[in-house]
Order: C-alpha cells, then structure tokens, then sequence
C-alpha cells in the first residue's frame, strides 16, 4: 500500500523523504487556487519563482508577469495573486511568470528534493487532484505552503479533505495526516466561518482586500484542471 | 493582552519569537510527563541534556542517569523514560541527568534563543502550570517537542487543552493555537482512544512497549508540580 503523508511547513519538509514521491503543492490563499483558475481560463504555461524581481525579467519574453507581497499585489506587476484576476479571458494562450511569498519556496523545495511529480492542489480543483493521486504509483506527500514557514489553517485543512477523499487507499502513519481529516471532517460544515478566523483572514482584513477571495477559494470542483510541473513549467496535464 | 502562541515542532521555533517570553515545552511521550512524575515523587533537579553520551558523564557526580533512544532505555543507563520508572520513592531528593530524543532539543532551542522562562507542561500538571501562566506577565510560547522535528498529535492535542482553558486571557493569532484547540474541544471524550492511532502509538506497538504508559501520561492533574528551568536545572518552583 502507498504511503500518504501531510507535511504542515515547508519548513519541515527537510524531515520527510520526498525522494520519488508525488509531491502535492498547496497554498490555497491564494497562489494554487489563482493557479488552478489561469489554467481553467486556459493558461497555456506557469513559471513560478522565489521572487518579484526574477520575475520582472521575463516581462521581455512576453510573459504575464504576476506578484504579490504580503497579500498585495507588487507595483509594475501585471497581476497579484487574486483569483479573480486570473480569470479574465486575456490570459488564454498566455504564459505567466508567478512569484509568491509562500508557494513558490516549497514547489522550489520539492523540486530540489527530488521529487518525482509536483502538482499543485486547490478546493477548485480538489476531485480532479483526488482521481490523480488515486491513479499513479507514487507514494503521496501533501505540502501545506504554509505562511512565512508557520502552520496555517486553510492549507492544513485542504489536506485534511484529501486525506478524508482518498485515505482509504493509503497507509497512512502521520500524525499531521490524522489530525487535518479530523480538523475537516469534523468542521465540515462550518469551512468558510473557521478559515475567516484565520491568521491570513485577518492580515486580508488588515490590509481591507476583498475578501470575497475567502469564499472563492473554498469553492469545491470549479476548476478540471490538473496542473503538474514538466520541465520547470507548470501545464494543466489534464 | 499578551499573546498565546502553539509552535507543533522545534524546526518551526525559528520562525516565532521566543525572546522574553515564557515557553512550556510540551513531551507528552514521555519525557515531560515523567520529569513530572519525578518531581511528586521529591527529585529535587533535573539536568536535560542532548545525548545520552553526555548524560553518563554524571553518573560520577552521583547523578541518576536516564536516558531512552526511540523510545526505549539506552543499556547501561538507570533509568529510561517511562513515568512508572519515575514514581520510585529511591528517587526522592536525587539529581537525575535526563537525555530525551525530542524534548531536550526543544528544551535547549528555547534557552539560547532568550526565553524568559522555560517550564514543563503535561497532561499531569496542566491546571498548576495553566495557573502559573495565567498569573505571569509574559507571552506565552507553547512548543511541541514531536517526534523527529514531525508534527505529533498529542503535544498538539496537549497545547490544544491549555489553549482551551486560559485562551479567553490571551490574544491568539494563530493558526496553530486555533487548530490545536478545535481538535481537543472536539475529541476530549475520546483522547486515549486518539492517542492510540497515533504514529507514536504504534511505535510503542511496535516496540512490545508497555502501552499503559499511554493512559498514564494522559491523565489529568496528579503531579501538582510545575518543573521550570532555574541556573540549568530544572527544579518544581510550585
């Protein structure tokens, strides 16, 4: 039986063995949900990078360029990191250039690690990931991005649904596991009232965003898509 | 209002800050419950130390030696980690040199990064130490020792129980407090039977270990100690 593991920092990942594993990338506020939209929107290729300033360099190329800092999106920059700028219909074909805080670092962090495949994991895009990992051979490693290397809620929680969907498939010996399905299971019908006593809701309240965003990322299955990395750029291998 | 924060493993620890404030460090399994246990039955010091190589070195200073790797007693040593170990009345006003893989790191981390004050949290002294905290002036840092650097459920569950009964006194801003509450609220009538599944249950399985040492260390309030780190011995300051 395949081994499935949650892993809530990037931070711990040194302490787990990504090595050929399938390695499940989530950052749900925002940067793997705004991902799963561009390519719903038809996205034709992400790049994501560890910084704003990487990133400003493949402006010339004729990437859309996206960056935010601290929720906010970077001046000069073509996009934040807010789903509902990743659905307007401009961007079909596109290729994006993708700096965040958080995502990024541990897709980086896998990669370096040897992971065999890297998928990016959303609410939106939760059964299409689920009917995924249920099909390849890989063992399982589910990576909160977390924020700024803490444990946070909203990706814990993702996991945790995961976890809830396919676990039966899985052996499962990982306290991190456990404890997201039960955190899940049982606040199931009360996600979008507990991630909005979050930290990251209430830095989004702080800075006035839209919170709206909260409940877009929360949504279940707008999104058939299934973006993997394949040489150093995300494509939706749907 | 001060501030309550949960790090679930010392690899986290640097991300927070730790400076002036007071940190529990929390073992459940097994190292602060029996260094607990230790000071009902009238230690009078014990020294946490990193290795059990250092540890023998003060067996010629007349120091009880105790020290488990993966959770069994290291060969030569007087003791291992086991509370019920802890409970002989031999051991009343002994000095005992304490080697533990997960709790000693956390222990030291917390020290050479400026903690205030540095006590030792379990189930079995939980309301002294919650009382204590709640008569301190400083933040307050609960950190899990886990096991590896891994998330562990039950110094989560643990934290999740002190943030329970002295939350309403705090500012909480994060994640980590939010979750570990919510699994304890949500599963207090079924601890023991949680704590089983967990990966360090099974380890104890898979050991032959006395898994009554379970049930033991999540007993509520029978060692009214509250062990806490003066000129680098932790003495009971109650």
């Amino acid at each position: 039986m395949r081994n499935l593991e949650v892993v809530v920092s990037p931070a711990l990942l040194p302490y787990y063995n990504v090595k050929g594993k399938a390695v499940v990338v989530i950052d749900i506020l925002r940067a793997t949900s705004s991902m799963c939209v561009g390519f719903k929107t038809g996205v034709e290729k992400i790049l994501t990078l560890a910084s704003a300033e990487e990133c400003k360099l493949f402006k010339e190329f004729n990437f859309v360029i996206a960056a935010e800092k601290d929720a906010v999106k970077v001046e000069g920059f073509d996009l934040g990191n807010s789903p509902f700028e990743f659905e307007n219909p401009l961007l079909a074909g596109k290729s994006i250039a993708l700096a965040t805080t958080n995502g990024t670092k541990a897709i980086k962090y896998a990669e370096e690690n040897g992971a065999a495949q890297i998928a990016i994991g959303a609410f939106l895009n939760i059964d299409t990931l689920c009917n995924w990992l249920n099909s390849i051979n890989e063992d399982v490693v589910l990576l909160c991005a977390g924020w700024k290397n803490k444990f946070n809620l909203e990706d814990t929680l993702f996991a945790g649904v995961v976890v809830h969907k396919i676990g039966f498939n899985f052996k499962i010996d990982c306290d991190s596991a456990l404890s997201a399905q039960l955190l899940f299971e049982q606040n199931k019908n009360n996600l979008e009232a507990l991630v909005r006593k979050s930290s990251h809701a209430k830095r989004f309240e702080l800075k006035h965003l839209n919170t709206d965003d909260i409940k877009y990322c929360l949504q279940f299955n707008t999104a058939n898509v299934l973006p993997t990395l394949k040489n150093n750029y995300f494509v939706n291998t749907l």
